[in-house]
């Protein structure tokens, strides 16, 4: 078994199926070895589970499920996309945006909720660079929005000879 | 002719120039076969055409018409950086910022306008990945910004066999 | 001297220690020749020098002082992340969020701030592309954020034993 399914398994974590988009875009798109994923929102299946503004409407321990949320969303359009987790390498970057009154400045906390299972699924690969900010509102009312670069491990050359370079 | 520049011929699509940048900034550059777009108003020269708060101020469909000029002008500025738009592998990324009142939550609906132009122009190549988010105010009270990452064509090597490595 | 360590000095700029990150994330990280800074804030040391929304709290020309303080952070974590600063090929990238009150639409003088900090620093190699928008609310209520992507020089291929790190 594939070492991150076992680790998903043993944090009793199971992937959704990966959102469709909601407009004219995909999912997830590779160049080179970076793994460009388009903003998840904390949906299940077409459902918004946990909308509406930090602090008022949501509570901040709700809305950083509500992170989590988004952030599994990420992993299964990334799985859907390379195959196989073990391949990620690092994850480079997550933004995060926070759906805030104006009054809200926690959104830190709220994102944490994305970057730790980040470091609980992937490990020391999974300790990414991250930009949070407060917005006054997302697509279908969500509380938060993740977004996400990857870099994966390139698949070997074929018939390239030996293959000996290093990263 | 280029076979971009006949297809933006025969949709009815001049580019604009590229707008000036509104600051100390560039507005492109390339690093290896990824071109960074600096992020693009709904100008039409020097004037914003598209301004206000969608919603309120402005009608999602004349927004989504934002969307579609800002991304005109991202073109605009990828073609003046790279010469010929046929040199487009992928449209990677876009991230689309709406500004938006608080209860407009249609922001994906908007941003299909800058969407849909880059698959009418490079069709499968023109599918991206993409961010859309609410913000409460634009420079210059734009309606939309729209930022773009662009996947090129490595330029052919001349002699095959001689790299000649640059820095 | 390091050439960039020399500008600094002669510009009179004493770079800050880097911040420590206010989550579950890394200051930065590197992926071939990339750089990914994490969003940084205009604090020194644990205190926010820069809080509140521009254009009511707090005026233009000091929000400006903010960006120049977050995009200092951003080159001490640079420079922790890469040790000099000389290998820095290219400032890529800075994407700049303006806390601000809906009818404020100057966020791309506020910018200025932290864009014209990297010509000041490193010349033509310091010319970036750049995304601002406004945003209704930062973490620890910062005035502006700024985020930041470099390229920077490969390190020579080594031979094993012989090291020769460059200053």
């Amino acid at each position: 078994m594939a070492k991150i399914e076992a680790r998903l398994s043993k944090l009793g974590i199971t992937l959704p199926a990966p959102p469709t988009p909601m407009g004219a875009y995909v999912p997830a798109l590779t160049v080179g070895n970076l793994v460009f994923i388009s903003g998840q929102l904390p949906r299940e299946g077409d459902r918004m589970a946990v909308k509406g503004k930090v602090d008022t409407e949501v509570r901040v321990g709700f809305a950083k499920q509500g992170a989590r949320l988004a952030a599994l969303n990420c992993l299964a359009v990334l799985k859907a996309e390379i195959g196989d987790l073990d391949r990620v390498k690092r994850i480079v970057r997550l933004t995060g945006h926070v759906a805030s009154v104006p009054g809200f400045i926690g959104q830190p906390e709220v994102m944490n909720g994305a970057s730790e299972l980040m470091v609980e699924v992937f490990g020391e690969r999974g300790r990414h660079t991250r930009m949070t900010l407060g917005v006054p509102v997302l697509p279908s009312d969500a509380t938060v929005a993740v977004e996400m670069i990857a870099e994966i491990e390139q698949k070997a050359l074929k018939h390239k000879g030996t293959k000996t370079r290093k990263r």
